[in-house]
């Protein structure tokens, strides 16, 4: 079970052409593609007629055509030619979902479309702020998708699963000063670990005035996607007073959208404001990145296999918990609310 | 579900042999065998000791020999021999299935072997007669196989998914005269695309006259099998008139046996009655139907994939479905009329 | 069904090292360790935290840590450590399993632990007796275990799955001597075959004084394991009588430890007692043994396979099956006694 009615990235904005795509979100089969007017689509993937996916077919004008037997749908979905036959049968039609390219992404609404709030589609600027690069890749983790919060929301783990990257000394971690609290769409952590060695790969691509820093991470959660902005400036350098004038930073965005219970979309990118203009240091930020999350899928995936060998066992909580725990009390509530409006009850905690 | 009182093929003639083969066919396992005598059987593939399936077996006269502990079965099923012991239990038999090698094909009846009528096995004398040539294959389509016939019966899908190879251009077949109509046994589509350019796989093979001609298609469904023969001939010929005489002609066999319900095996040969002494020109029409028939496989398997996210939804039809409609209203009926047989409701329509 | 109150083998026991390893038993995952004062451990493979599995963690001591957060469990599956906090939350524990190192194998209790009697742990001394050379292997059988001691304990399909491996003659084996008898813990198979022609195997490892020679076969089973010893000596030599001296000598280990009720790990090792300083000898004796097992496994798989198109149905028992149905009926008396001892009724006769 997983919201609907909220925007979910559905595709990297490159990733849609005139040649059409599938993916499946939230278990529906989507089609995307972009008509020779340059506007995205996005229909259900099965025609009609015979239900042939029809991502198989051609994209005419804005409108794409199935393979099949040539049936044409305009970028509402519906049926606007039938070969062979003057009339279009009423039926002829197919569910179009509505779609919003912003920040080098697509956004999707699969719910209730009569809520849909384009203004509320979250923003990410620093794919198209000047003074900042990225890369960025898509995953598809075998789990669903709240453990992928979990792990971004308890950054603990670092110490452990990510010793030998972005880790650095797992005590740091757990010394770090952490602030935890709810805001308006979701929540926010704020981690500060002052006067610490910074880790092998700030060291790796930035030279900092003094041998120990000042680190901070900050984490915003909301459905859909976790920031996680963390950077380091030499101690004395004001940073906790609020000046990161010429310091480390980066900024890693964390969209998550559900393939189906069992599987997510994990789209991210690695951001840094520092030697822009040198590839080589992009690039090795970015394959550090690929460690890193690698190492995340391995223990994600292996966990959440386990679970599912007996789903509804209880599990034991720890101190750093609370800022997972909280955002899966957010999940409930968006379930609660939407099974409300249904008018239906919903069938347990967030899963 | 499937009817089971009616002939199916199970196999190509030259595929048994004195080395048992394994082959599933509507839901059952059957090993197949030829006797040193040259007599074809086919048996229960499980031995009724302890279970293992007969073709790992060894062929002894005209007899099978399971390989764990050396039971021999007759051609009937009847366990003839024990290793070790004088009694055979009177329990030690396997169930055989009535076959019937005829026209390089072995047929088989997986039904009520009381309604078993040896007569009414389909013929196709085409792969014995001198005037034409043939090359065949065997594909295991990962779909029912009623969306095979679906799609062999509407030939409209010829200018969308076959344009490169078979199909020629799309309106051609819009405007093709058809006339659909009930056979004895089935359901039988006729289509004449007078005065049209004919597609590039008869022009590679096959030198006409005029640079037009009259073309056409007659596709025969009976339960198993569609036979589809095509040809063309220059226009002026007398074609539509009734004069074929030295005409290109090309009959191709299409025979569908269920796997499972998901499964089916589709049986096919190419046939040609020009430049028969010329194997060149056989390889090539084959080789085309090879990419057809994928084109073909790539579809009907997509389209079965994407039907089972949600069997039961209703689908759209079009003015160029009748045929397949009314060969689905056939094979209803068939099933009908097992369930009464066996005094039982069926269960949906054909699916 | 298999039953839990008894030894079974869970490893090798050089498989056990400072580095985890995990393996499914009885449906159940498990972790092995061996801390650093060299005891071996066995523990639920689940940290009671997030459920990731124990085997991604290192070894500490004794303990074992996981790799997600760094909780720390003894080898009594006790949490001695959670980093970041004092406490031990009460709940923080995982099952532990009673393992026992013995005879270069690792023997686990996966049953009610009151009921555990270490005296009970099976024996196979050969396996560090010097007068006795072994090499071993494990395989992962795609079938429930019964099949497997179905196998070994009718030897009559050598003739047939091992014609050409250590089977020889099919009419020797029938024509064997044969005497089966319950003991305290199973059930004892012997079987005689005088005066006849060695198998293969025998010949290529061992020069007999005759052509021809009196063979023997002992195969004992109980809940767990197999063990079978088999030999051969020169006509006259006075085998029958009991004087096994200077005989052709082998001893095959076969332990079978269900994974799932569908898949066994079968631990198996081939020992030998003559020629045991030529390491080539140990090779090839071990060599033919694989190509038998693999034959065994191909025949097991199958069988398996096609039982489970109809797992209820029955099968007609044949005169050499009389050791493979007495030692069916010591397993359902196995899984009567623990049901009775749960309260709960048996679902089924032993599968």
């Amino acid at each position: 079970m997983f919201p609907k009615n909220t925007w979910y990235v559905a595709a990297w904005a490159d990733e849609i052409t005139t040649t059409p795509i599938a993916r499946t979100l939230l278990n529906e089969p989507v089609v995307f593609y972009r008509g020779v007017s340059g506007k995205v689509s996005a229909l259900e993937d099965r025609c009609c007629h015979r239900a042939l996916p029809l991502h198989h077919g051609d994209v005419v004008g804005d409108c794409l055509r199935c393979a099949y037997h040539g049936l044409e749908y305009n970028a509402e979905g519906q049926c606007v030619r039938v070969p062979g036959q003057g009339k279009i049968p009423t039926k002829a039609k197919v569910r179009r979902y509505p779609v919003v390219e912003k920040d080098d992404l697509i956004w999707i609404w699969m719910g209730d479309e009569s809520q849909t709030k384009e203004a509320a589609v979250p923003s990410y600027p620093w794919h198209g702020d000047k003074g900042w690069r990225y890369r960025k890749n898509t995953y598809l983790i075998k789990s669903n998708h709240l453990l992928i919060y979990d792990n971004l929301l308890d950054l603990t783990h670092l110490g452990y699963v990510h010793k030998r990257t972005i880790g650095g000394d797992a005590e740091t971690h757990f010394a770090a000063k952490t602030t935890t609290g709810r805001t308006e769409k979701g929540v926010r952590v704020e981690r500060w670990m002052l006067d610490s060695l910074p880790p092998p790969t700030y060291t790796a691509a930035y030279t900092f005035g003094t041998e120990r820093v000042d680190r901070w991470q900050e984490i915003e959660f909301e459905p859909g996607l976790v920031r996680i902005f963390t950077g380091a400036k030499e101690v004395g350098g004001g940073a906790p007073e609020g000046n990161r004038d010429d310091a480390y930073g980066f900024r890693g965005l964390n969209a998550m959208t559900p393939e189906t219970e069992h599987t997510t979309h994990y789209f991210w990118s690695a951001a840094h404001n520092f030697r822009i203009d040198e590839p080589a240091v992009t690039d090795a930020i970015y394959d550090n990145i690929v460690i890193t999350f690698n190492e995340d899928k391995e223990i994600i995936e292996s966990q959440y296999q386990n679970m599912q060998r007996d789903p509804g066992r209880a599990m034991v909580d720890i101190s750093f918990d609370i800022a997972p725990v909280q955002a899966r009390r957010y999940w409930d509530a968006l379930n609660k609310a939407e099974a409300a409006d249904a008018g239906i009850e919903p069938t347990a905690k967030a899963a």
